[in-house]
């Protein structure tokens, strides 16, 4: 089960911390660590930070995009040091756990961590199904990469080990898309749209992530992916013929 | 309820521990550290550490016997890395933070830690009412101090935010629109479909029902119904102009 949980760190600048976060994963049984690309990887620093979970980092993926990262993945939470105003479920590290480790068992799951400065994007939120917070204190919610990385990773464990003792078979419903193919729909949603003639190429941006939003939480299967693709490759062709006509 | 629950560190090595633990106690709101006869305090490294924590430094207190510390306690934890063969009642991070928070939430109560290397002497233990584990990985438990701690505080505030019954705010996201909306949209959506020729109108039903749960299951706002039919009047007129081409 724990090979379908990945930690995501977009970007990490100090390599202490991607060992901070390696140690911390072990110790809760977590083993795939990505890393988008890093400032200094691999570097001695992460090795001794590690301490014995060196082979985390042996492991480690290194990608040059978050969507590298996550192509795989049905579910992708991203972490966020404070609720936002945002259209996304935002769950607390312990409902996080639950919902990947008793509502998602056989899915691939990631939990993405931001840059150390400023956390994640808007872009990079905009790939995420839900955010993930931790309740710190109000008055100084300073957790560092690595801390944060051990607190969800002990969630998970102990959402793990509770599973363990009663294991809720997933309902049979197919599985959501891996993300790749999310990304293929909505790349084509983009070109349709501009296509004919709904999207403004220069104010494309924030419909087209206002889009993305709601396909992610309807979270389609890849049967489902196809056939929206197959809609807007009939509006492709429909798009084309008129196109030729007003010229 | 905060000022009843101390942490006590003893006889801690290095003072960079020192630091990330009061920066971990605070992130989850707790202030009061206690030292029992540490190497080297105050220092340099422990305040770097701390972070913005340095208030729980400032207002550390240092003893030379774990006795001192815990003199005016009523119920002491000792940290403890593994289940021991004490006739002593063993509780997890999430029983132990409970025990304090909900059973004791009068009670001066410590959370003691032990020496770096070695964990709690058995004398030490002795001073303890119970042991508190952190269930972690059996093949690699190697948790430092500073994340030991942060799991504990983490556990102490949540049992605190739960005792308070704690409500999470909502998300300031907009609410799902009517359905008699949704079902507007479904239907524009089959007409639709079937002008561009997606749709064969004998067996549209299970396509439309299959759609019509995708679309449900994401729970579109009333904003996004009407960006959704406005692509469908854009494809409406491309599907009108192109039929008048092949007629």
């Amino acid at each position: 089960m724990s090979d379908s949980i990945r930690i995501v760190l977009s970007h990490p600048s100090h390599p202490g911390n991607i060992g901070a976060a390696a140690r911390a994963m072990k110790t809760m049984g977590l083993e795939r660590l990505y890393l988008v690309n890093p400032t200094d990887f691999p570097s001695v620093e992460a090795t001794a930070r590690a301490s014995g979970a060196d082979t985390v980092l042996q492991h480690a993926v290194v990608t040059q995009t978050l969507d590298e990262a996550i192509a795989d993945c049905q579910y992708v939470l991203g972490t966020s040091a404070r609720l936002r105003t945002v259209s996304l479920p935002q769950l607390d590290a312990r409902q996080a756990a639950s919902e990947i480790v008793d509502q998602r068992p056989t899915q691939q799951a990631a939990v993405l961590f931001g840059r150390e400065r400023f956390g994640l994007t808007n872009e990079e939120i905009n790939r995420c199904h839900g955010l993930v917070y931790i309740p710190t204190n109000p008055e100084y919610g300073s957790l560092n990469l690595g801390m944060a990385v051990q607190i969800i990773s002990y969630e998970m464990r102990l959402a793990k080990l509770a599973a363990g003792n009663h294991q809720v078979p997933e309902m049979p419903s197919e599985p959501p898309a891996r993300q790749e193919l999310v990304e293929g729909l909505i790349d084509h949603l983009r070109r349709t749209l501009l296509a004919i003639g709904f999207l403004d190429p220069k104010q494309s941006t924030t419909m087209l992530a206002r889009l993305r939003r709601l396909l992610q939480r309807a979270e389609p299967a890849e049967t489902e992916v196809n056939i929206l693709r197959g809609i807007l490759s009939k509006m492709d062709r429909h798009a084309n013929t008129s196109e030729k006509v007003s010229k």
